[in-house]
């Protein structure tokens, strides 16, 4: 039989699993939605699914990587708490691997989907990436010197919380001001209902095909976002210095050019011109594949 | 006779010049002051220090190490334009090494000095180490993963002109509202004289030494400024989650805890709890041999 390697990409409503080629195509998959999954039971239906789809390919699985929301410690496979899926220092390396029977590594959702997009998406070959997501939240992979950095404790990447506006908005984070309350697409439909007057029971995909209709409240709500948006990418920009920022999550896929557009300009009024020419700003292309592939990664880099 | 690193670091108004050991002590010295110093006149300087001093100490010049203010090529050892210095695009490693016939190797001062820190100062043993200096500007050395990052084109640790007020002061750079025009040493005496309602004509030293015998306003305006050096830190603690931040430059050497008390204070209050219970933020031990020190590590380095 064929050896293969088994990737998962736990989110809070869909868990997705596959079987990955070594060059990272996608060759079997299945996915399925949950709402607040217990772990136990989360990895008894992965290690199911993964054993059915070997079955019908007739591939003997060789290795699993899981991309998990964090924070976790990915040497050890510990999920030390997940909000979204309310999860608390669990084992998920450890008891993935104890039901398979192969090595499993776990690494946080945005860092397996800049992983993937660097490995097989918009960063190809790009050495140092930042692959920022913008949802509910706004979160940040960094692939630094061709190498995923975690930071002391695994937390690297939290771009979303980070300080742009001194007396801004309370975040739930306890912080004022982080970019996250203000260009994420929460901001995005609070923005556009107190332009409009109205209430805020919308979601920020509809305020996005509003603007595509042409409502110029929904335009700028969003391109009052993508500013605040691109204040954040500028800061890493002269911080960090990368060849790529890649966008990706629910918010940016949707509104494409109308985020990044704003978000370019904002990094060129704001940014050193040497490090804003050297960075080229774009939209993932693997869109909900991205963690999949990179949790895949996980297990085929070569080192 | 006895092989040596030299090591060189070129300020905006002092030229260091010493012979280092392998383990980064500095056995002999020399510097001197200079205005706008010409480049081919200073690596004259630069040869002919080094060579008085391998004489003196009857020792044999194996390789030198060079911090010079950026930006700057460390591959290329290009210094591509130097405000300080007004040099401009000048092969500096490839004309001194012509000049001394052993291998030069340059980074930038900030890169330099939070080398040195790291290998022989308060950041021993930190593998994601960040030195932020604080002076008439704000510029950082980032050490991730155990090794210097430079990002794409070497520009990366321009901490200083990251955003953290959309609407703050202008800053030279063109932006508005940079870190720098908010927390470095012309912030704090500008707004100490405005709380005096006096001149500016005086230097950030002036104030702290103010601050320290007691002047409210000084305190005040220490205090403002440590306080936005704080959301800077902040940031970057979120975005990278560092083990350290050390404090280098004249302006925190002067005021020691005046500035790092207000700072740790905010980082606490604005950054994750689990990122900031895993950062240590201190002063630098090396003061003003961070740079001299970290120069010789460019050749001491195994790699």
């Amino acid at each position: 039989m064929k050896p293969i390697v088994g990737c998962v990409d736990v989110g809070g409503s869909t868990l997705r699993v596959a079987l990955a080629a070594h060059d990272g195509t996608l060759l079997a998959r299945s996915s399925l939605t949950h709402t607040r999954p217990e772990p136990g039971a989360t990895i008894e239906t992965v290690a199911r699914i993964l054993n059915e789809l070997c079955r019908s390919a007739d591939v003997e699985l060789t290795a699993v990587g899981a991309a998990v929301p964090g924070p976790l410690d990915p040497q050890r496979g510990i999920v030390h708490f997940s909000p979204n899926l309310r999860w608390r220092e669990f084992p998920f390396a450890e008891n993935l691997q104890a039901r398979l029977n192969v090595p499993v590594r776990i690494d946080d959702d945005a860092n397996c989907a800049a992983l993937g997009e660097q490995w097989r998406g918009v960063g190809r070959g790009v050495r140092d990436f930042l692959y920022v997501i913008v949802g509910t939240g706004i979160g940040a992979g960094l692939i630094l010197d061709d190498k995923l950095y975690h930071g002391a404790r695994g937390m690297a990447g939290e771009l979303g919380h980070t300080t742009i506006m001194p007396d801004g908005p309370l975040c739930a984070c306890g912080n004022h001001g982080c970019l996250e309350t203000l260009a994420a697409g929460p901001a995005i439909v609070s923005r556009f209902a107190q332009l409009e007057s109205g209430t805020d029971d919308f979601t920020a995909r509809a305020v996005i095909a509003a603007a595509r209709a042409g409502n110029v409240r929904a335009r700028q709500a969003i391109r009052e976002a993508a500013e605040y948006l691109g204040i954040g990418l500028a800061n890493a920009t002269n911080l960090l210095n990368p060849e790529m920022i890649a966008l990706g999550g629910g918010v940016a896929m949707d509104a494409g050019e109308l985020l990044l557009e704003p978000a370019r300009r904002v990094v060129r009024e704001r940014a050193f011109a040497a490090a804003t020419d050297s960075v080229k700003l774009a939209l993932g292309e693997l869109g909900d594949d991205a963690g999949l592939i990179g949790a895949a990664r996980l297990m085929s880099v070569d080192e």
